[in-house]
């Protein structure tokens, strides 16, 4: 398989626009009663994120042979609750930032209590997206009902919620890599995994996939994580959307800071190599994924 | 049908500890990992409530021939939402409480940042809860998952996030009859019928009779409503929790302001009576829910 990250890059813009898309029918409520949450809910969502989660969706409905648009609810509810732990996170009792990818944060433009209520409003949300998947055809219901419990599991006090809960206890501390490596595994790789496996499991994947699937996504949530470290240390303002060192500067344990520069890139590249190996029962219908985890040794934001 | 007051109270009570039972098993990982959340969560979910959803969840179930047990995790999930919506309410952002029925509220005991995390992870446990229902035998998944989306749709941005919203803006400002009966009906009458409803529809309940509960919920939820105002001008403190006044202190539009005592009482009166209509096709076996109504009348806390 060749990778070419210029055209791969494309293919993510494409992918980006098509879940976009998806969204804003999903969102279309924008004039709806209250109109303030409607408003505040949507500028949430467009926040122009990568739209790493619904692609996941999509491409784990694919290797199972299904049809992406079989998962459009699923996808678009996987976004909702990124955008929902962004909104939160943002708070000023949380990490208390006032931009987010060059705008300014939901509580900045709504206010604290509106910006609460909107992520609660599209964490709820989600769910019933995630119940809709009953009405597309073909669908087993008894499917349906165990991707809404997986996804609760990684998105919950012993997924993200817990996640974020460790990672601003550690503010300050001394941490070392396994603790590092819980944190992140909780606030980011459990709803990585969560997606890709709601995708195939509404597609009808068999368990000895969905465990391969599992592996991959372990290795791309902590690859995702170590170069996104990186990027914090020297990437680009203008395109991360944050000042660089910013992690630095609220004392925060990274994986540059306890392995070097250097040392960071050797563990991100083993990742990638682990996601690699988990794809090798698939063929070349996996071949998005190789070169989504190879592109992470790429990313400039 | 009789009503028997002093019996009635014990009645609940004796409801009340059943679901603190159910609780307490679906709550037991107060020590998993992280730790403070789930002692957070665990803390306020018992928070002294009356646990009036997770009851109505029974009796709905009941009146449509099912059993208890057959929809106790909907039950816990009902109440959870109501937890998480307590916690973010009380926080500082919004109406800044100190106290909730005498204990300190979960912010003032976790911090900030750990109470509104709490309520994310209520909300978000709640959602796995309802789609465990489909681990019970008997119950059509389908059902479950029409249960997922309209308690989603009660609680989301149309529902009880909507109506905080409107509560919060109504703050200091002139509202009217219709004006207030939405906030209400959004904030806590949605959630009532969801319950009600979520009971009745894993049991297998026909539309035709759903749609006599929906009428029994509309007046409950004004009637208990109108009595939260009346029993904030002339409540007993020690019963109800909180400061009486607080509604007139913190400038907000009531049911006793906009028709004064005795009007409000007759409001009361009038939901109730409508109420007890909304059951006529039902028997001798919705008694339970035409004392319910009645007691709405007596209440104390």
């Amino acid at each position: 398989m060749e990778f070419d990250c210029q055209q791969f890059r494309q293919e993510l813009q494409k992918r980006k626009e098509f879940v976009d898309g998806c969204l804003e029918q999903y969102l279309s409520d924008r004039d709806a009663f209250p109109p303030v949450i409607h408003q505040a809910m949507h500028y949430a969502v467009f926040n122009g994120g990568k739209r790493l989660r619904p692609i996941l969706v999509f491409e784990g409905a694919s290797l199972a042979g299904g049809d992406r648009s079989s998962v459009v609810p699923a996808a678009c509810a996987l976004e909702m609750i990124h955008s929902y732990s962004l909104v939160h996170d943002d708070l000023p009792a949380m990490d208390d930032d006032d931009f987010r990818r060059g705008k300014p944060t939901c509580h900045r433009v709504y206010g604290e209590a509106n910006a609460i209520l909107t992520g609660d409003a599209l964490l709820t949300r989600a769910f019933a997206m995630l119940a809709q998947n009953r009405q597309i055809p073909g669908v087993d219901p008894l499917r349906v009902l165990r991707v809404i419990e997986e996804v609760s599991q990684a998105a919950g006090s012993r997924g993200m919620v817990g996640g974020q809960v460790l990672d601003l206890e550690s503010e300050g501390k001394i941490l070392d890599e396994p603790g590092l490596e819980t944190i992140h595994r909780l606030k980011t790789g459990e709803l990585f995994k969560a997606a890709l496996r709601a995708g195939a499991l509404l597609a009808g994947m068999d368990e000895a996939k969905l465990n391969c699937l599992d592996s991959y996504a372990r290795g791309f949530g902590l690859a995702f994580q170590i170069t996104d470290d990186i990027l914090d240390v020297k990437g680009d303002e203008a395109l991360i959307g944050k000042p660089v060192g910013s992690d630095e500067k609220n004392n925060k344990i990274t994986y540059p800071r306890l392995y070097g520069l250097e040392g960071a890139w050797v563990l991100a590249r083993e990742n990638v190599e682990a996601c690699l190996n988990s794809l090798q029962g698939f063929g070349e219908s996996a071949d998005f994924l190789r070169r989504l985890a190879l592109f992470l040794l790429e990313r400039d934001s």
